[in-house]
This record gives structure tokens, C-alpha cells and sequence, in this order.
């Protein structure tokens, strides 16, 4: 098990400036470095809190590279779907590069109907879109003198600059939410695997990893290789009932967040997005308590979850995790204090 | 007078390594810092050894506002034509509060036809582009709920998060290569200017800093404000025969790489760019002593070079200079050497 941070953040303007929100976020990649953590990683979003403060996780994971020199930098994830293949495939290895190839790249489709909207971009061209620009990249940082003839983006020939740091490319990791055909695909294609246990029932995550896994097989991969992250919300403290206290008010802020930028799925659908319709409802009812019995998050004192993290490694293998260790307007000493409790308890039990 | 740095790359990876390059750049940038130059610049352009190691200023001015925090970020320049503005009005309000307000930015309409063919966007939409571009990025900036009705791009009600650090917005400068519309119509929106004098002649200069300033008076502004950017090649050192021997060699480098760059003009035409026909045939006979003569680079003694730098005062009034101090495979430490004379000879003459 190999353990990163998520700094996925679900502020806007009223709850936290920027600035401020940015700097701790900075702080945190620093500790966790020096707390020898495997990976941070942050999100793509736009306009709601839920994730609205990094529009461009590279530029962000840009400054996490100038103030770091061991651990990893993942994008969790970027949209080929919002910006130019030949762009989002340069400004990645740029960052490679900046970053002496510690790069690790997460795509995804979006799922958002406001963001979609606001690039002009229909829902419905989703996985085409996903598709042919993760492609697009893949051969601009391996080729040269590229050609390419999508249904989306024609160009070339042309040769990317920079070249990757990594050879042939950064390791490609693909985000799904809820669609079991997405682990599969991501397994054909050698890719690797960002899951969100917290939205999905235990046997569903189960299923992804399977079909992730048998696809691997069938392309001729080892089964037991890829890479699956798995994200969770996460609060230590020494004392459990602060723990599930302010665990529960920050788990119950990221939640409110999640519905506040899902609410056009109430009025959206979209046959590339089968069940999102559903979605409003289940953020709406989710619980808590129960997301805590079922080991959805990280919420507890180092001892339980240590015991949470042994039965997740029992459910889903061996797996990279991101801890959510910020949420709305904690303070940064609540941040820090659930990083280095998780690096002095629970880390050695895993090395 | 102010001084900075300009980081152009005119590398490509057999001459420099791309990891190397970025280490050299951030060195350069810290240096600067630490000798109170004003600010750090650097460009967008793509697959030319001639910038094409900066695809996306942001991310590179990212990683060096991590390293710092006095020093200012300067896009020199971001190109609206090849990013949604979106996505560009995002991405650069996460810099400047990664940067605590440290970021201007400067707007280019770009001029490589390679670079339009890549992104599938015609030449002949470069004006209207550029324009539409700004003010969207403009509106994201300072207002909520911006509902945009462009031509090129359709959106809203949105409110851009984050939003930018610096109230109402970070300044905006436009880059203007040759043409003096482009300069009348910077000084009538208030905005600062990018000007490169090593290709214009000197009556060309002041023409268009004369028609900034009568727009700028026109549009009810002081004619004296605003802020005119001047970027030249810059080579230093106390040895007045080696300082023209390697400076040559690196503007004759610089020249070399442009001309591979603008090769494509060679064969095309577009009424939004008159006279860039005649590029080609300009760069080519580009001649270093010439130049030298015509006060167009900064090469030669500290004594020289501040003799220089009083002619260009006499003939351009006050500005913000951009030093060009790396070129080709230069090895850092004659960067650093021409940094650290710039600081100890010349600086101190303009303070």
C-alpha cells in the first residue's frame, strides 16, 4: 500500500481567499514530503467550490514541483475534453520535466453538465472525446512528425515540445466514477485506475477492479499489475470523539459541495452518462454513520483506521491511496495534524 | 527605468536537455530575485526549438512564483487564440494568488502560421481572436455571473473561480511585433504594451510608443502612463572583446532559431498580416554588427551597455526592460555573469 495526499479543494470566495487556500495546500505537499508520502494529487474543476479553486491542476502541481524533489505529482484528473491535445500534452511535460519526472498523469471524462457547458461541448461527445485525446497526447509525447486525423482535432505534422522526462511517456491513470466499462477499457490499454470508494458500494468497486484486472489479463498484462488509487475523505485525531465530530462536519462540507455542483444533473441526461440522472439523489441521502460503517472514510482515531485500511487492502488488494486531509475552512493545523498522526501510525504499519 | 529577465527558450533537445533547461531558468529566476531585478518573463510558442520549450508560460511562472516572493511574473506573452477563456482566465487567477499578486500579463496574438495550422485556427481570425480573448478573460476576471456572446465562444451565467488576487485585475499588456494599430489600440484600452525593438527600426519604435501615448490621451488617460515593455538580447562581460565574441554568437543563435520558426511565411499570406511576408527575408538578413550599431542588443561591457541603455532612455522615454540572458546552449554560469554585472554596473545608475 503507497499513500498520497488529495488536495482536492471545496472552498469558494466566502469560505477561504484563495491565496490562503493555495499557501496551505503548499505547506501540505512540503509535509508530506518530508513525512516521506508517495504522492500529492489535485483535481480539474470549475466555477462551484466543489473543486472550482483549480481550473488547471498543472499550474498548481507546477509550484508543488519547485518546492519538492522526491515525492510524486498527480494529476487527479485533467479533461482532454476542455483543452487542446497539443496543449494539455505540452504543459505536461513541461511540468515532467520541472519535475525531473515525478509525474504521474490521471485523465478523465468530467462529469459535470455546467462545466461541458461553459466549454460548448456536448455530454453526449464524452467518451469520444476522452478517448481521442488521451490518444492525441499519448503520441504527441511519444512520436514525432505526428499526424493526426481525429474526429475532434486534425493536426500536423508536428513534434511536441518539450519531449517528456519519462520514457516513453509519464504513466497514464484513468478517473472512474461509477462506470464499470471505464476500468475495463482503462485495463485494455495498460492504463491505470483512479476509483472513489466513497460514492460506490463495496461489491461496485469490487466489480471495477475485476473487470480491470481480467481486461489486463486479456490484453496479455499481469493481472496483478496497474496502478488503482483510491481516494478517501480523511480526519485523525488522538481523541475519537473530536475525530468523528469534526470528521463528520468536514465529510458533511465536501458533501454539500458535491451537491451544489451535481445539481444539473436533475434536469440532464446524457446516454454516455447511464445512472448519473441518479446522482443528485444519492449525494442528497448520503449518511455519514453509514459511509463510516462501511469504511468510505478515514475518519478516526490512528488505531481504527489502521483496522478501516486492513480491510480495505482485504477488499480491493494492494492499492495506492489519497487522503483527503483539507476540506472547506479547516485550519491548516487540523490539516497537519492528520498528516503527521497518519505518517507516524499508520505508514510504518504499511512500509 | 525597471529590469527583468526574459526566459525565451531558443533550444531544442539536441541542443539542450529540457530538464536542464528549467533547472538553468529557475537558477536564473531565483538569481534575479535575490538581486532586486523587477520581474521574470517568459513566452508561449510551440515546436520550434524558437520558445517551443514553453508551450505554457503559466506553468513554468508557477514553479518560479514557488521559488520566490518579491519578484514579478510576467507573461510575455499568453496567446488567447489557442486556450477557451475559460480555461486561460483560470489558470492565470490561480497564478496570481499562487504569487500573492505578483503576475502581469501580457496578451499576443501570436504570428507563426505552424502554430495556427496546429490549433485549427485560421491566420485571418487572429485579430478578432485576440480581441475576444482579452475581453472574455477581462469579464471572468471582474465580474459574476458573466453571460459571454462572442463569436468564437459562448458561455454563462458563470462566476470564474478562483478569483484573481489582485482587484479589479492583474494588469493587462498587449504584445505588438510590428504593427502600430496594435500599439493605438492598447493605449486607448489602457493597457500595457510588449514591444521587441530588435526588429524594428528605431523611428518604427517610437512611431508606434507616439501613437500608444496620443491613444491613451484620446481615451482620457495620462499620456505619460501605462507601461511600455521593451525586451533585448543581453550579453555582459567585463572583457569587452569577449562580451562581442560570445554575444554574437548567442544573437546570431537567437536569429537562426526565429528563422526556422518563421520559415512558413515563406508561403503565406494573410490580410491581418501585412507585411509579414517579409519576414523571412528580414531575419535572414539579420546582421549582428548592424544591430550593435543600431543600439538593438544589449552586448558589451557594463560600461557600454549602460551607454546604451541611455540612448534607448533618450529615444523611448521610460520603460520596463526585459533582459534576454540565455540563448542556445549558454552555460548557466555566463547567464548568471551577465545577471550579476546587469546588477552590480547598471542597475544602480537607474535607481
Amino acid at each position: 500500500m503507497r499513500f498520497g495526499i488529495n488536495l482536492f479543494p471545496t472552498v469558494g470566495p466566502a469560505d477561504k481567499d484563495a491565496a490562503e487556500y493555495f499557501d496551505d495546500a503548499l505547506a501540505l505537499v512540503e509535509l508530506a514530503e518530508r513525512l516521506d508520502f508517495h504522492h500529492v494529487k489535485t483535481v480539474e474543476h470549475y466555477f462551484f467550490a466543489y473543486g472550482g479553486y483549480s481550473p488547471d491542476p498543472v499550474t498548481f502541481l507546477a509550484a508543488a514541483a519547485a518546492r519538492t524533489s522526491r515525492i510524486r505529482l498527480v494529476t487527479g484528473a485533467v479533461i482532454p475534453a476542455f483543452t487542446h491535445p497539443v496543449k494539455l500534452a505540452g504543459k505536461l511535460a513541461m511540468l515532467d520535466n520541472l519535475a525531473h519526472g515525478r509525474l504521474d498523469v490521471g485523465f478523465g471524462r468530467a462529469f459535470l453538465p455546467d462545466e461541458f457547458a461553459a466549454f460548448g461541448v456536448p455530454l453526449d461527445e464524452s467518451r469520444p472525446r476522452f478517448d481521442e485525446g488521451v490518444e492525441a497526447v499519448r503520441r504527441l509525447w511519444t512520436e514525432t512528425d505526428v499526424v493526426f486525423e481525429g474526429r475532434f482535432h486534425r493536426f500536423g505534422p508536428v513534434t511536441l515540445l518539450p519531449r517528456p522526462y519519462q520514457r516513453p511517456h509519464p504513466a497514464v491513470l484513468v478517473a472512474t466514477a461509477i462506470t464499470p466499462e471505464s476500468a475495463e477499457a482503462a485495463g485494455r490499454n495498460g492504463y491505470g485506475l483512479l476509483l472513489v470508494p466513497s460514492i460506490n458500494k463495496r461489491e461496485k468497486v469490487q466489480e471495477m477492479i475485476a473487470r480491470y484486472r481480467a481486461a489486463r489479463e486479456t490484453a496479455g498484462l499481469d493481472p496483478a499489475g496497474g496502478d488503482i488509487h483510491l481516494s478517501y475523505n480523511c480526519y485523525l485525531a488522538e481523541d475519537a470523539d473530536e475525530a468523528y465530530r469534526l470528521g463528520r462536519r468536514y465529510s458533511e462540507w465536501t458533501n454539500g459541495k458535491l451537491l451544489e455542483a451535481v445539481s444539473a444533473w436533475s434536469t440532464t441526461r446524457s446516454e454516455q452518462y447511464a445512472g448519473y440522472e441518479e446522482i443528485v439523489r444519492k449525494v442528497s441521502s448520503a449518511d455519514f454513520d453509514r459511509q463510516l460503517g462501511d469504511d468510505r472514510v478515514l475518519v478516526g482515531t490512528p488505531e481504527a483506521v489502521l483496522d478501516r485500511l486492513r480491510r480495505i487492502r482485504e477488499w480491493f488488494g494492494e492499492s495506492t491511496i489519497s487522503l483527503q486531509v483539507v476540506s472547506g475552512n479547516m485550519p491548516l493545523a487540523e490539516s497537519e495534524r492528520t498528516v503527521s498522526l497518519f505518517a507516524k501510525h499508520i505508514l510504518p504499519e504499511f512500509a
